[in-house]
């Protein structure tokens, strides 16, 4: 067999050399080393996110380079990673901008109350060694001490352990039971029993270390979800999976790396290690379930749109070659449909929306927005792509809510003043900025009512109306210059930006409407509005409104409950009780399909407005 | 890293070549490499059966050859496999006698009667497909069509499957279950089911491919268990676990190695492939069992001779490596304890002799000898530690039941009436020749009662007397010149060879008298002789009560059933209420530890008379 030779990239500022087959894009080849390089579009050269600058050699630029990079960039040898092909050695600089485990808002958390029922049991036990008179089975002896209603399991990892387990401990054992399953046999008497909840959003995965003896939160971590690099939305990560070979075990493979590589992480706050990780409970929207779990997800995005599962699947680490115990369940939360996953069911299981009195507008502005709208009388739901703008995604300076990020702007005097997370230069604009940012150009009529970014020569302050730039696709509103840019790149929001947020504010009212008109409700008879979400702590109330993003409603009523997928996780890890009423969660709830809805379009053309 | 270089050692005349790590012994790098030498006691240099003659070079023998072989051999270049070191390249002539797969009499089998009740079933089910409407998941529309109480459970390899299978199928789909679990799903309705029935025998391992839907036997193959070449008994191989790094896992995978050759057998015979076996059943003796699942065995061997498991065992044909459908159940028969095990809990259940009203007897002569002995009021076991005697092991000129095996000897007119198995020129004596050559000699008093080899000058027949050679360790009596056989060696019964059966017959017959003191009766009270094992059904009646193997009982009552291990194997694989049966079996049948009884040490002396 002759193979082909591999050429080296190393990457700078962090001096590290992969091995590429000629012929890769770098991106693509990045990414397979476990190279992290931002992107939102799955290498398709649109979002401009993967620039890099190569160091020792002059490459000509793709048309589609000429079209996405600045003339001064070009010049300053700045590629898009995703459409440079390896051919030779290569020395590449990637601008680091807020480092990943700094993104905000995520692991935030409120207390809930709720009876601590967990899954797993450690019993002691010191067994009756067997004599020549008595010559029970080691099998026999650990049942007859666990005493446990037929059938017990005892599956055989353990079996090939128990022999040794029982001799070298002098019969002095701990089993792990989940249910009636023998996972574990251990030598000696450890109690010891740890759980990881997981909110696996499609940008953003957060990981929970629960002690589940007693219900409390020891560690948490958070990791960008790597599947980012092939797609900012599940329908491009479903298209990688249909238009890749392979491309369903790739995404699997990123997904339980990033989970893996939080589980460490937590585990190694509290000095522990994955052996005393019992149980595992993950709450995704439906795609991530699917992808987590190698099922392909393609049915869900054509039309009748239909996931594999809605109810709660319970597997094994070892199936999934997560960090733990092997035998250890992974609960995966139930899902509504393929739209409202198990996030959602964990927001509502959280809240307890569907034993509720009151009437409940929840909503997760995600990368999709999804929207519950009810009581314990009757609960719906439906979910609204809103595309990732809230998240930074397809926006001219978007960005996450990391270090860096512009996350608050107002109107101070005649001017504007610019909030930066961790009070460094800015790189970029994240959801709120982008929120806030269009509430003050509504507020001073700089964007008209149909979103238009115009010139009110003499209405408005002079310095804003000095940051109004025309350009060939229509006027551009500059938040900061290059020179007070880390990137050397001005930030500024375009035309298209604000397209791009009407098209996710718009979606989400509209689909709020829908519900309301389902329901045979108006704006006036809701009684308690919840945001969740990755931003929702960090939101102006006032702003929302302003946008149009939420219905008239008393901004009393509305609360932020922060990562409720999250809180949902932990409850379903640490209560039997909750994954039954997981289950009654996804039959009492309704599904309404927004694309089945006639009412939809319209509402969305109106709610586009400002 | 270094690496030794390898050397290559060409077996002829197979003509096949391996490479060896330098220092390595011969027996044991043929072994790894795949290449089957025969032996009977893990390469210790006893048993001289692993003979090789090096074609191309001069080696000294070392002292255990000098004493297991002959001069000339020592002259022809003959050595021990197992005692020669691999230094250089070697060219290895491999003498082969009579070749695995024309093995006799293990593959005989009874018709039995018993419902057919498979563990098995296939649905065709037409599903109806989701609609905008109506989105049900997939798995939702598989547990809707198949309608089976809850809970049903779907392994994550078959939801991994399930959205491919239902779309690409129409929503025509076969669903295979095993009891609640749905164990595969198949595109479009394919009936077919197979389940393969194993015996697993110390020595022989036989398999058959049962069609479930029929119960009806479609192929039989049969190997040679290939873990004899670390050891000929269970004891062995149970020290070669405990000495040997990865002991356990090289008897596993060498036991799953044979198991899956046979099923590549069976089913060729049918134009079949493993994707259609759904079950499969296995009945071992306890260590059998143990190694087969990768359980360790030593327990078993040391006082008090604790199993790790009595009770039947379930696990899946993908945790076995065995080569059926993934997530096929593979189930193990019970044991009745560490020496009484899952073969013979098969040759009760095919029996049905804990229902029976008759008093029976019934023994299993292989390598160990397990004897049972009751009717349904009481059942009593015992093993016997026989020794590989009856299947050829130990005995100067000792081989298994082959091609080339002398397996009758008759005294005819004044000299002897041998006959060989396959009518060829013989090669060595089989278990069957063994007890007919002893009890030639004990009807012409050549053997005295103590089992001497006696020269009775005068009072035998001349051919006889020419027979009988003196030696330095006592007389031995000549059966085929060497002239006459295959492999230019005599072929002979020596005073250790009648030593080695009177141990054998001496264990059995002391077993079979403890239990008949213990259930307080007399070999009279016997209303029923059954005598399964390899060579049951070609041992000679007559001479069983000559040698003094069985007691004193009416010839008439005495009924040879072939393997009945397998017969049981098969009514496992078939009926679920076999499989309940089973567990009752291990309860209700007591165990009789042999060695915690004084009074078999004396009965043990007396029984190895003549």
């Amino acid at each position: 067999m002759t193979e082909h030779s591999l050429i080296p990239v190393t990457f700078y500022p962090q001096n590290k050399t992969i091995a590429v087959s000629p012929g890769s894009s770098l991106f693509e080849a990045a990414i397979e080393s476990g190279f992290f390089i931002r992107g939102f579009c799955g290498g398709r050269g649109i979002c401009g996110k993967c620039k890099v600058k190569l160091l020792n050699q002059q490459l000509p630029h793709t048309p589609v380079e000429m079209k996405v990079l600045s003339e001064e960039e070009r010049k300053n040898g700045i590629h898009l990673a995703c459409k440079t092909i390896v051919n030779n050695a290569l020395s590449v600089e990637v601008p680091e901008f807020g480092g990943d485990k700094e993104t905000r808002a995520l692991t935030s958390d409120s207390n809930l109350e709720f009876e601590l029922d967990a899954n797993i049991q450690k019993k002691q036990l010191s067994l009756q060694e067997s004599s020549l008179s008595d010559q029970h089975a080691d099998q026999d002896l650990l049942l007859q001490a666990l005493a446990l209603p037929e059938p017990t399991e005892i599956p055989l990892p353990v079996m090939q352990k128990l022999p040794q387990t029982l001799r070298s401990s002098g019969y002095d054992i701990t089993a792990v039971l989940a249910g009636n399953r023998v996972i574990s046999i251990e030598v000696g008497h450890n109690l010891d029993k740890f759980g990881v909840a997981f909110d696996v959003g499609t940008t953003t995965i957060v990981g929970s270390l629960m002690d589940l003896n007693s219900g409390k939160m020891l560690a948490v971590a958070a990791r960008t979800n790597p599947q980012a690099i092939h797609g900012a939305d599940v329908i491009s990560r479903i298209n990688y999976c249909s238009s890749h070979v392979d491309g369903l075990k790739k995404l699997q493979k990123l997904a339980i790396a990033a989970l893996n590589e939080i589980i460490e992480e937590v585990l190694e706050q509290v000095d522990s290690a994955p052996e005393n990780v019992y149980e595992i409970s993950i709450a995704g929207n439906a795609t991530m379930n699917h992808l987590i779990m190698g099922i392909d997800p393609s049915a869900i995005a054509a039309m009748p749109f239909i996931p594999a599962f809605k109810r709660s699947q319970t597997v094994t680490a070892g199936e999934l070659a997560l960090k733990a115990q092997p035998l250890a369940p992974v609960q995966i939360l139930a899902n509504i449909s393929g739209y409202v996953g198990g996030d959602i069911v964990a927001l509502i299981l959280a809240y307890d929306i569907h034993h509720s009195d009151k009437l409940t507008l929840a909503l997760d502005i995600g990368t999709n927005g999804e929207i519950v709208l009810g009581s314990r009388k009757r609960l719906l739901s439906c979910s609204a792509a809103a595309g990732p703008a809230f998240e930074g995604g397809h926006i001219s300076s978007g960005m996450r809510a990391g270090i860096g990020a512009i996350d608050k702007i107002r109107l101070n005097h005649n001017d504007l003043h610019i909030h930066v997370i961790g009070d460094v230069a800015p790189v970029g604009l994240c959801g709120t900025g982008l929120i806030d940012a269009a509430a003050v150009l509504c507020d001073t009529r700089i964007i008209d009512s149909t979103g238009q970014i115009t010139t009110p020569d003499g209405k408005i302050p002079d310095a804003l109306q000095r940051r109004i730039i025309s350009s060939d696709s229509g006027n551009d509103f500059l938040l900061v210059p290059r020179s007070e840019t880390q990137t050397n790149m001005p930030i500024i929001i375009s035309q298209r930006d604000v397209r791009e947020l009407q098209l996710a504010k718009g979606a989400i009212a509209a689909g709020v409407e829908v519900l309301f008109n389902e329901l045979g409700i108006g704006a006036a008879d809701v009684e308690q509005v919840l945001i969740a979400g990755a931003f929702g702590n960090y939101i102006d109330k006032d702003n929302t409104f302003k946008i149009g993003l939420l219905p008239d409603i008393d901004q009393k009523l509305v609360k932020f409950v922060g990562n409720a997928a999250s809180m949902g996780a932990k409850k379903f890890l640490l209560s039997n009780a909750a994954r039954k009423e997981a289950q009654r969660i996804i039959e009492f709830t309704e599904y309404v399909e927004l694309s089945a809805r006639p009412d939809f379009q319209d509402k969305f053309m109106d709610a586009m407005m400002f």
